[in-house]
């Protein structure tokens, strides 16, 4: 995978979360047994999980409070803005943080997620506290938007950090920076699906080749 | 005390952390002993366990979605606006809720929480995500605030919702409204001790009785 190509040596990797970013562990594992000398932040468990597994060392905050590159895949991206969606593995909190403390976040994609705006088909998934998540629920209606709590099977869907999900059925997005502001200030709501100005590049996998859209 | 008389037959009741609020739950324990009939919703597992060891019914947002008061301390109120400064219990979040999804919500203080500006002594206990938390921190300090991550004895405190509470220094909040705002963009920040907008009502204890304060 190309991604795992801009990795270089002494570098902390943010690992995003889902099967594109799984791809890119694999890549990136490859490289490590190539003498490749690196250490990754997972954003989720099943993450840590499968670095573990394929021999990925792997680091915390803790331990380094700046991360180099970080490599994610991405529900949805808006061309123009190359503001994201996230969130359809429930991992966006993880995932926001790591690519927030990130230099550079590289996006994978196939080309059925790049739009001209976010939204329409796409619901956004917000994470919220449990508690009282009923009223919380309420005021994401009242913002005009139509959340369905996620579920795993029957029961309700639970995040790493012990939160749920509602994913947020509505229109097209005009102003993304508009609505994480009305969204953040909800109280009860984490953290939304919204990545605003955190990717910096975009590899779009077509049957000819990759493209790059950078900022 | 006063503001457990303000709660009539039938009510649902939001029952704030703390040792203000605690008064506040022996009070409603008493008028329940002698026929009034309420639910509580507690906002902690501590006010959880004191409402049943008095006898205080409960019951959950799963059950009412709505609260018609809620009873609750601060760390500072602000006189002209009824904003407040919560979270020295640990417990801003469950609070937050609880008080957002309520009618009235009457505030309880002795007269050394009330100040013409809010901030300076007392710091803003914002609630964090715990993964990622040292990034989040320096966020934190970047918006110019000197955050402590606040400890029990010598352990890192826990809220109930198993989060971290940064204290955040700061000189006087001239905008709280603009403070929250930019609190809330911080990918990681889940909730802010302020709270706007949501007390009706602040009772002042002083040695000559008791004074109103009124939305």
């Amino acid at each position: 995978m190309q991604a795992a190509m801009a990795i270089e040596d002494g570098m902390v990797v943010g690992l995003g979360s889902g099967s594109t970013a799984a791809l890119a562990v694999e890549a990136l594992a490859a490289r490590i047994a190539q003498g490749l000398r690196v250490v990754g932040i997972p954003t989720s468990e099943a993450t840590a999980a499968l670095a573990r597994r394929l021999g990925v060392p792997l680091t915390s905050f803790a331990e380094h409070s700046h991360v180099d590159i970080t490599i994610d895949g991405a529900d949805q991206v808006e061309r123009r803005s190359l503001t994201l969606i996230k969130g359809r593995g429930g991992a966006l909190l993880r995932e926001k943080i790591v690519a927030s403390a990130s230099d550079r976040m590289i996006v994978v994609v196939d080309e059925t997620k790049l739009v001209a705006r976010l939204g329409g088909a796409t619901p956004l998934p917000v994470e919220i506290v449990a508690f009282g998540s009923q009223t919380v629920i309420a005021r994401l209606k009242a913002l005009g938007c139509a959340p369905t709590l996620r579920l795993k099977g029957d029961e309700i869907f639970f995040t790493d950090g012990g939160n749920l999900i509602a994913d947020c059925a509505m229109a097209e997005i005009p102003d993304p920076a508009a609505l994480e502001a009305r969204l953040a200030a909800v109280t009860g709501v984490i953290e939304t699906g919204l990545f605003i100005g955190l990717a910096t590049e975009i590899l779009i996998g077509r049957p000819a080749g990759v493209e790059l859209l950078q900022r």
